[in-house]
């Protein structure tokens, strides 16, 4: 096998056997492929595609690239949910302490800042002193002792997701059904888990801009999930403006904080309490969703949840105190408001432009080596079919000394578009409640 | 600028400007660009295309990525000939010392094998001593003592070009119109030459593998050539088939020899002929394409063409005596005939199969890195419409210890078609004149 081959024939539209496939991923994991033959071959992909048997044989072989784990010793059934990324995107940290509250095990591998999205291993990162690199001892011991532990891809766990996640980052070949399934599949099925919980977002911050491409990938994920013999469902959740008030690691975890305390922005609560449902639901903790539904608000108002994340925080090394004091978090020294040119109403927004403005101003990566600064992010003020006033403030920009501010500002300013009149049709926050 | 993002853009067929593409170039070349992200671009490059604009800022940035020779105070115009590349071609070692021979100056700049295709200074420096790697103002030396110079490229020359024509090898980003025109024409233009001829191959062993493709490459190049203020022709010949009887290192130049001495393949000759007859002709130094053909015919019968290529030879430190003696070049120690299964007629040759096959014995590159051997190659018995009995040999391996024989084997093997009638249509040397 001559690398160049494969990569050639994908390029022009051809099949790659399950071994080539298999080879192909293993060399790569073992270095004897270099980045550059890697990018190139992930770029035919992307503009090429992948038929199922090579999404198949790609996730095994990313699968099997590390250690599949088993927490069957454990009392509880594993549960895990995974979004598929987009702005302002939250809830991990909000569900996790929900679900585990609740009495389910939440084993949760997350992923880093992906183009622009966020990660949640930034966002926990934000949390003075918080580990996400735990050993897998460590974490099967959180796991035990609190019912979740959220930590990063180890070495051990599906190495070849992990260099081809970082890579395809930096090289625009992250929105591929075909690579986004198998990078989430051979990460969540080797996390040991009963259950998964797909939230696959679609819309203009989405990967998938329409529902058709996510309910596309949504399938995509479910069929290899259950050929894997576990319980998946995917929901089709919208993405077509950010999801909560900010974007940026540290202004989030206030955030989930907030929603953890039975207050914060209502998409956000709504959507959090109907992904730990079905998470509870598939857990078989609840008889239906509703009842899921039920259960999850009762543990915000209890304040379980919120206590819940305060204990994983310190298991994993976190300042705890932030929960009650967020002011602990970092924070950026300078804000800039972009203002509305015009009276109306918010009609539309490029989602995704938000989200590369926050990685444009420190919050994300551009180059796989980059650094992130925790304290910088976005404050959104408008949702589509809010009215604006001329000269209302749209957006804050949260940013630090050496940020590139204009080429941020100027993706922000060019994000919204304002009608005069409302307009008709507001995206649901829940396109479709379950693909399984 | 972020990089991901121009990738992004040209993956989703969006046009990048004069600017971005600029420092594009330059930052990939200072090695502020990895390769992983130069060769994610390259692919959607491949498969997206670029529009005329960009083809002219790519091929600009890359002329301007290092030196411009001027050779103005030599006496002579100054001509060079490229071919886009294919299996068996070595005219470039033929038709520089006639056309120096004849009294033009040849600056000739030339490239490595790159994917199934082999490169003139592969060829070259199978020839002991021979140095291709001259400083300019060694090249300007021996052009002036001699007439005649070749060269690789050096860091001065086009650096971003030597960059990127190692990446695309390996990385399965050759085959692109808008790549190879601004390679090509980048190298070539810093040349100091005031006429260049093109050579665009077609057919299954050239990059183009049908007459329309190579037209618009021709095109694409002599618009380019003609905007920077040069006399540019291009000729499309043929490639269904490997040019004269070997492809292999030292065994082309063994068979440039043959030609040199007037003898050799008929078509290998003639095609030498033709290309050198226009290098005369644009070089001004014949009247008519006709007249530079004769010229081109008598300087190898009186012994001049072969007396210039001894006197390149010795003055680039290379062993002048192969040319007398070709023995004295590296041979393989082993060969083995690949028969012919069925008797009947040369059909079809898959001709770019048979490059691959080449490389693959150890006569091309896998990775930028790897090393090549001068002695192993191919040596062909038949042509396309020759009859061919069962069991006659049709292609010779020679190979050394250690090389992927099997693979090789079979490559070639399934690489030629027998049919029981002789084929209609005989595909001709030269399929059009000229574009110009």
């Amino acid at each position: 096998m001559r690398t160049v081959d494969l990569i050639r024939r994908k390029r022009d539209s051809g099949e790659l056997t399950r071994e080539e496939i298999g080879e192909l991923i293993a060399a790569y994991t073992a270095g004897d492929i270099p980045d550059y033959q890697m990018s190139a071959w992930l770029m035919a992909v992307v503009l090429r595609g992948m038929t199922r048997p090579e999404i198949a044989a790609l996730t095994e072989s990313m699968l099997h690239s590390g250690q599949v784990l088993d927490f069957s010793g454990l009392a509880g059934r594993k549960v895990d949910k995974h979004s598929t990324g987009g702005v302002g995107d939250k809830t991990s940290l909000v569900i996790a302490p929900i679900v585990a509250a609740g009495g389910l095990k939440v084993p949760m591998i997350s992923g880093r800042g992906l183009g622009h999205t966020g990660g949640t291993l930034d966002k926990l990162e934000s949390i003075p002193g918080f580990n996400v690199n735990l050993s897998l001892a460590d974490f099967r011991r959180v796991l035990q002792t609190c019912g979740c532990s959220l930590i990063g891809q180890t070495a051990q766990i599906a190495p070849a997701d992990k260099k081809m996640y970082a890579l395809r980052d930096v090289t625009g070949t992250v929105e591929s059904p075909a690579l986004i399934c198998a990078s989430i599949m051979s990460k969540k099925l080797a996390e040991g888990i009963d259950a998964l919980v797909l939230d696959v977002k679609t819309g203009s911050g989405a990967f998938m801009k329409n529902v058709e491409d996510a309910a596309h990938l949504a399938e995509l994920m479910v069929e290899t999930g259950k050929s894997m013999g576990k319980s998946v469902v995917a929901l089709l959740t919208d993405m077509s403006q950010p999801l909560g008030r900010s974007a940026g690691n540290a202004m989030e975890v206030v955030e989930a904080i907030e929603v953890l305390g039975g207050a914060g922005p209502a998409d956000l609560r709504e959507l959090c309490l109907e992904l730990s449902a079905w998470m509870f639901f598939l857990g078989e903790r609840v008889k239906t969703v509703d009842e899921g539904k039920k259960l999850s608000a009762d543990l915000i108002a209890s304040g379980q949840a919120r206590e819940k994340f305060r204990e994983i925080v310190g298991l994993q090394g976190g300042d705890a105190g932030v929960v009650d004091d967020p002011r602990r978090l970092a924070r950026a020294r300078q804000t800039l408001d972009v203002t509305s040119p015009a009276a109306g109403y918010m009609a539309a927004i490029q989602c995704e432009q938000l989200g590369v403005a926050c990685a444009v101003l420190g919050g994300g990566r551009e180059k796989k080596e980059d650094s992130i600064d925790p304290a910088v992010g976005l404050e959104f003020h408008k949702r589509i079919g809010d009215p604006v006033e001329r000269g209302e403030p749209l957006c804050t920009l949260h940013y630090n000394a050496g940020a590139r501010l204009v080429e941020a500002r100027r993706l922000v300013e060019t994000a919204y578009r304002i009608e005069p009149e409302k307009p008709k049709a507001i995206p649901p926050l829940i396109h479709r409640a379950a693909i399984s």
